[in-house]
């Protein structure tokens, strides 16, 4: 099997690319891994098929055609520009994110009508396409509102994903993840940053700057479990999704309080002591639009599943970011 | 008031246009109608202000620029490719119903950038963002999964309306028409012409196909309404919609054995005895996929309205369609 990346050199793509070379996930290790991206992605260790790197920008003319010009089995599409940054540049927002992902999936669609060549898609949404006053738990039959230009983006594509499996030009599979909590690496600009911050600082020894109130509520899951589902999407059948491809993925529904919690039980108070509070009304009216919760009764039929507890979700930063690896 | 019409040729462009030269509604005619098409479209007689007609193709390089050059306050854009040819030509579909209106938008958001205009811009939707397995009743806050392409493209355009809105680009409301019954004229190859043709072609003694059970149900609406729903859009207090800029149209729920007795009622036995069964299982599918009901609670708190017994919807039928007009 010839697996594509599209956004490898992200903090997805790159945990996606590495979990294709772990023992761990033994017995589905692809021949060949194709990892694109604007900034060169790196080889996973341990690999022991074929790997290419790419340096390439989807959303330039021709580059999509390029990609797929060995005929990859499965394409996951992760590349984008995240929600702060597409606020922020309206129009290389729609060019990336839009128009990107829509030359993609017409490369796809003119291979698939010249030679019958239909690969797998998997394409990360995000449940930034909801927004608004939202009800506290979001069903499956929930309608798509997002609040910014990022959600609106990313809820066209799912769209485009569904016409164009349903015309069978491929057989996608949107993946709504949810946040990504603990997010490795330093903060970003992003208003969801704190929520991976108080956990990720403070296990460290660093302090990290808590925006909004206890009581907030919003929707998690790890970095492993987002890799999870994505390699899960593989290889589900998706006759059962109907012309519905686009799945709220499962995660945590966790008040900051509760992340709190799990971090005094796994650090002790000293950690929990380095969180400082510094009330931001604008932060706290961007996350309170957000989904709270999610009754993600078809992707669980489906068989993707997601962390139950926040400590699990701290134990797994800790194994995957903070633990010197056996080698 | 200056009002641009995009699709004027077409059968709702049409009537839209004679609405505002129409002394039923007097007070409100504007001082100006441009009326755009890529078939040149006719002043509506009667109209006492400037009416200038533009042959042009929304979709084509320069065009959308060329329509706002006298900066009109209100913008119709109804200009599309129905379903039928939008799933037949799935390049061209897109193209029109998609390109062109993305197109149009940046045209305006560029001319808003430079010096601050701001139109309403009124888009008609179609209830055909949705599909699939519906529910009996469809709410507000039903999820959009279309199951074609035109749905497709429309509820895309819906999510770039809703974003160009939020960030105050324009002041968009995309208004979701039911299925227009009776829509006058020469059958057309639209799944859903049976709708029309059984009641449009009795009622002239000629004889009409049914294709599906009369326990079939469906959300129609006469063109009388949907014009009025969209002239309504003009004068809406947009500050109640927030960022949900789509709008299900209030309509009427009814069987094909609801409208065939109506038209009993008002044509009498002869007229039902031109209705010709000829099942076909084809186009029962797609009836059936297709809304049948909707409680369109915020369209009716924001004063849209509908007929609400079908016998109305063939009256209005047969005063604007077969009644000589007094002159
Ligand atoms: N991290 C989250 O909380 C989260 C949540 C939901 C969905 N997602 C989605 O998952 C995907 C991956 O997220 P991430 O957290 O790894 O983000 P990331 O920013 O770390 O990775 C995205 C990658 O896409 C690449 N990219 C951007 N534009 C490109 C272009 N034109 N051509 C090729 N590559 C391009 C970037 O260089 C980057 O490496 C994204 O689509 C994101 O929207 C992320
Ligand atoms: N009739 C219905 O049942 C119904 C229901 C819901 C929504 N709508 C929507 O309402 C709108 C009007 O519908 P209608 O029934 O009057 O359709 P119609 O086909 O009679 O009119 C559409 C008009 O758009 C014009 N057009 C197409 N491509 C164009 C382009 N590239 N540039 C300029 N003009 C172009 C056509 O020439 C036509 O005159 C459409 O957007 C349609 O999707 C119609």
């Amino acid at each position: 099997m010839h697996v594509l990346i599209i956004g490898a050199a992200g903090m997805i793509g790159r945990k996606l690319a590495e979990s294709f070379a772990s023992r761990a996930l033994a017995g589905s290790e692809p021949k060949k891994l194709t990892l694109a991206d604007v900034f060169t992605p790196s080889a996973p260790a341990g690999f022991s098929g074929d790997v290419v790197t790419v340096q390439t920008d989807l959303a330039a003319s021709g580059a999509a055609d390029q990609l797929l010009a060995e005929r990859p089995d499965v394409i996951f599409h992760l590349a984008a520009i995240v929600s702060g940054e597409a606020e922020a540049r309206f129009e290389f927002g729609y060019h990336v994110n839009l128009d990107g992902t829509r030359a993609l999936f017409e490369a796809i669609r003119k291979v698939h009508e010249a030679e019958g060549w239909t690969p797998r898609v998997i394409y990360s949404s995000a449940i930034g396409v909801f927004g608004g006053g939202l009800p506290d738990v979001i069903s499956d039959e929930y309608i798509v509102t997002p609040e910014g230009s990022y959600g609106t983006q990313k809820a066209m594509c799912e769209l485009l994903l569904s016409d164009y499996s349903r015309r069978g030009f491929f057989d996608g599979i949107g993946v709504r993840l949810p946040t990504i909590c603990v997010r490795p690496g330093k903060p970003n600009k992003a208003a969801s940053s704190f929520f991976s911050g108080i956990i990720r600082e403070p296990l460290v020894g660093q302090e990290a700057i808590l925006p909004v109130a206890e009581t907030e509520r919003h929707w998690m899951t790890s970095p492993r479990s987002a890799v999870q589902s994505l390699r899960h999407a593989m290889s589900i059948d998706t006759t059962l999704l109907g012309s519905r491809r686009n799945l709220n993925m499962p995660g945590l529904s966790v008040t900051v309080g509760e992340q709190i919690e799990a971090l005094r039980h796994i650090a002790g108070d000293k950690a929990v002591a380095l969180i400082r509070r510094e009330p931001d009304p604008i932060v706290t009216r961007f996350v309170q639009s957000w989904p709270k919760a999610f009754d993600t009764k078809r992707a669980n039929e489906l068989g993707f599943t997601a962390e139950c507890r926040f400590e699990d979700i701290i134990r797994a930063h800790i194994e995957d970011e903070l633990t010197p690896k056996a080698t």
